[in-house]
C-alpha cells in the first residue's frame, strides 16, 4: 500500500517543511517590529507577512486533500508533480506579498491554477472509479478500442 | 482499497469546492467594499463574510478528520451522507452569516450536531475496532447472538 | 489495514475532541467579555484565548499530516505516542497562554519540539521505503548484518 501513497507522502512532508518557514517568519517580524502576541496588527510591512502565512495555512488542508485524492484515484507521479509546482508557487507567494500586496497576485493565480488542475484529476479519478465499479462502465477501455 | 473510500474522497472534494466558493466570496466583498489585502476590518457586512469564510477554514481539516475515521472504521455511506448533511449546513451558515450574525446560529448548531455524530461514530468503530483487535471481543456479534 | 492505522485514527478523534474543547472555550469567553462575531478584539485576556484558538487551529493540520506520514512510513505506535504528548502540550499552550502571554512559551516549544521529531520520522520513514523501492537498498538491513 505505501508504494501507492510514498510520493504524496513525501510532497505533504516537504509542504509541512514550508509552513513551517512560514511560521518562522512571522516570528522573526514579530521580533523586527515590536509586535508582541496576543496583537495582529501592526505596520503594512508586518500586516502583509502575517496575512501571508494565515493565508498559506488555510489553503493547507485545502492542498493536502486535493493532492492526496488526485494521487489516489487518478495519477500518484503527476498529483505529486502538480504538488511540487503548489509549494513553489506557495513560495513565490509568500516572498512577493511579503515585498508588496500587488506581487502576492501573480503567484496567487499559479497556486489557484495548480490547485484546480488537482481537483479536475481527483474529480475525474473518482467519477471513473465509480462508473467501472457500480455501472461496469470502463471509459478508458471504450476510448481505446 | 480505493473500494473503502471513494464516496470519502467525493465528499472530500465537494467539500474543497465548497470552500473555493467562500473564498471568491470574501476576494469578491473585498472589491465591493474596496478593502484591499492585507487589510481584515471594514464594515459589519464585510467582517461577517470575512469571519464566515475563515470559520468555515477553521472547521475544515476538522470535518475531513472525522469524515474519513467514520468513514473507515464505522460505515462509509453513512458519514458521507452525514458529510453532506454537514457541506449543505456550511452553506445555510455562510449565506446566514452573510445577511446577519444571529442568522449563522442555527445553521452553526445543525454543523456542530452533524460533526459530534461523526466524532461518536468515529469513537464507537475504532473503540469496536481495538476490543476485537487486542481482546478478541466481538460486540457485534455479542449483541446479536 | 486499519490495523495499521487504528492507533493514528484514535490520536485523531481525540485532537478533534480538544480542537472542540478549544472552540467551546472562545465561545464562553465571547459571552464574558461581551464580544459579539465578527469582533475579534477586545481586551487582552479575550484577545489571548482567540489567538491560542486560532494558532492551535493553524497547527493542527500540521500535526495531523505528520502524525499519519510517521505513523505509516515510521512506526505506528511511537507515531500515536508522540502524537499523544503534542495533544497533552496543546492543552497546556492554551492554559498558559490564557493566563498570560509569556506562559505560552514552554509548551510551545515543547510541541513545536514533537512536530520536528514527527518530522524526521516521517522523512526518515519514507527515505527508508523509498530506497529499498527504487534502488533495492535496505539500510537496516546494513546495518544489522
Amino acid at each position: 500500500m505505501l508504494e501507492q501513497i510514498h510520493l504524496l507522502a513525501a510532497v505533504t512532508v516537504l509542504g509541512v517543511f514550508e509552513q513551517a518557514y512560514f511560521f518562522l517568519q512571522v516570528i522573526y517580524a514579530r521580533r523586527v517590529f515590536g509586535i508582541s502576541p496576543p496583537k495582529i496588527s501592526g505596520p503594512p510591512e508586518f500586516e502583509r507577512i502575517f496575512r501571508a502565512q494565515v493565508n498559506s495555512s488555510e489553503y493547507f488542508p485545502i492542498f493536502l486533500a486535493l493532492l492526496w485524492q488526485a494521487g489516489l484515484f487518478f495519477h500518484q507521479g503527476l498529483a505529486a508533480a502538480l504538488g511540487l509546482l503548489y509549494l513553489c508557487g506557495r513560495y513565490c507567494y509568500f516572498m512577493g506579498y511579503r515585498a508588496s500586496s500587488s506581487e502576492r497576485l501573480a503567484p496567487i493565480y499559479f497556486t489557484s491554477g495548480v490547485l484546480w488542475i488537482l481537483l479536475a484529476a481527483s474529480a475525474l479519478g473518482i467519477l471513473h472509479f465509480s462508473l467501472s465499479h457500480y455501472v461496469g462502465l470502463n471509459i478508458l477501455r471504450l476510448l481505446t478500442a
